[in-house]
């Protein structure tokens, strides 16, 4: 049994990784380099596979057609500090990037002959990111399976799993705590230093203190509580 | 007014371009490079581009995962000559292509504030490929609208537009000519000579064969009728 895991190196995709392995998937990960500032993440994502036993790594380079229009790709805007909640949907977010990712999964997956593909989308504790919803999610889906040789003769159906849709970060660092998560070695900052410390202070490490702090564990990325 | 329009150098895309430019679009191209063994199409897509005013060309590379599924990518597969209408899905299909050409597509139109994208498409005289089909299409819009910031805000509706879906080859030749494509600039063989000769038997090339025969008019490409 087989699954595609999207692996960003960040919290959430390193516990959907082991949430597939614990219900016993073989893992072919998949990681993106659009151009993002945090680049620390593919090196996280690198690690984790080789730690958490993935049976191939993918790194794909997307040649990302709207990199003016992110914080997170654009080298003039500044990523956002201390502003979590303050906008619908924040400056960091990315034009279809969850489109984009997922289409590269479903390519991958129509070639291996694997239909289930593992995002650690969420939609409670999360920036507001549209590409992050159920709703697009499950319209992913259906597209997937009428755009593919597979799904149109239903040799392989694609289904999007999302294991963490519905969870608190809370609820997150929890369940990655009981997987056995090494947090160390996971990245979730959009603009750490040079030597790769978080900033503490834009959505996604402000994203995952609330978790830690709600869940009652320390972050070892982080100071003591 | 302004619309992306897919173009991918052959016959059925560069009629697109004329079709956008008639109903009065300001024309942003995108073509891609995804290890297609027919790479002469990018080079009569640039030129098409050039020739035909469009505003802005990206031309963009996708580092796409499943190359050995497909006989227009995996050099240890010959593109199937004299087979057309054979299979179902015949072996030149490329997995999830259309979606992955649509998603940066979406992607660059939420950065221009571009919401019409014409794909040259075409459901009857085709190779019976599933990303062809106006149901995938049709999913494929709705998906965008909600994986994206401005389709989740309304502010920007996504519309593919397929003007070619119900034409057939025969009619996209008519109104190619009635428009007054340059056919020698055009490329429509999978697997043409270094030399940039159409083979004259793979599916593409029986396809535009059969268009131009019905439609009365020669292809500069060929020999005479």
């Amino acid at each position: 049994m087989k699954a595609i895991v999207l692996l960003s190196g960040g919290l959430d995709s390193a516990t959907c990784l082991l949430i597939a392995r614990e219900e016993g998937y073989d893992v072919y990960a998949m990681s993106f380099d659009y151009g993002q500032k945090h680049a620390l993440e593919l090196q996280r994502a690198r690690a984790l596979a080789g730690r958490y036993g993935v049976r191939e790594h993918r790194v794909i380079r997307i040649d990302f057609p709207a990199a003016r229009a992110s914080a997170l790709t654009d080298p003039s805007q500044s990523v956002p500090k201390d502003s979590l909640g303050r906008e619908a949907i924040p400056a960091t977010y990315v034009p279809a990037r969850n489109m984009l990712f997922l289409a590269h999964a479903v390519a991958w997956g129509e070639a291996l002959g694997v239909g289930d593909i593992f995002i650690g989308a969420n939609a409670l504790d999360y920036s507001g990111y549209p590409d992050c919803r159920p709703e697009f999610l499950e319209s992913f889906a259906a597209t997937a399976n009428l755009a593919t040789k597979a799904g149109s003769q239903a040799s392989l159906r694609f289904r999007i799993r999302a294991p963490l849709l519905r969870m608190t970060k809370a609820q997150i660092v929890s369940k990655a705590a009981s997987l056995g998560l090494d947090f160390a070695a996971t990245s979730s900052c959009y603009d750490p230093s040079e030597a790769g410390k978080p900033c503490g202070r834009c959505d996604s490490c402000l994203l995952r203190a609330k978790g830690f702090s709600e869940a009652g564990i320390r972050d070892p990325l982080m100071g003591p509580m």
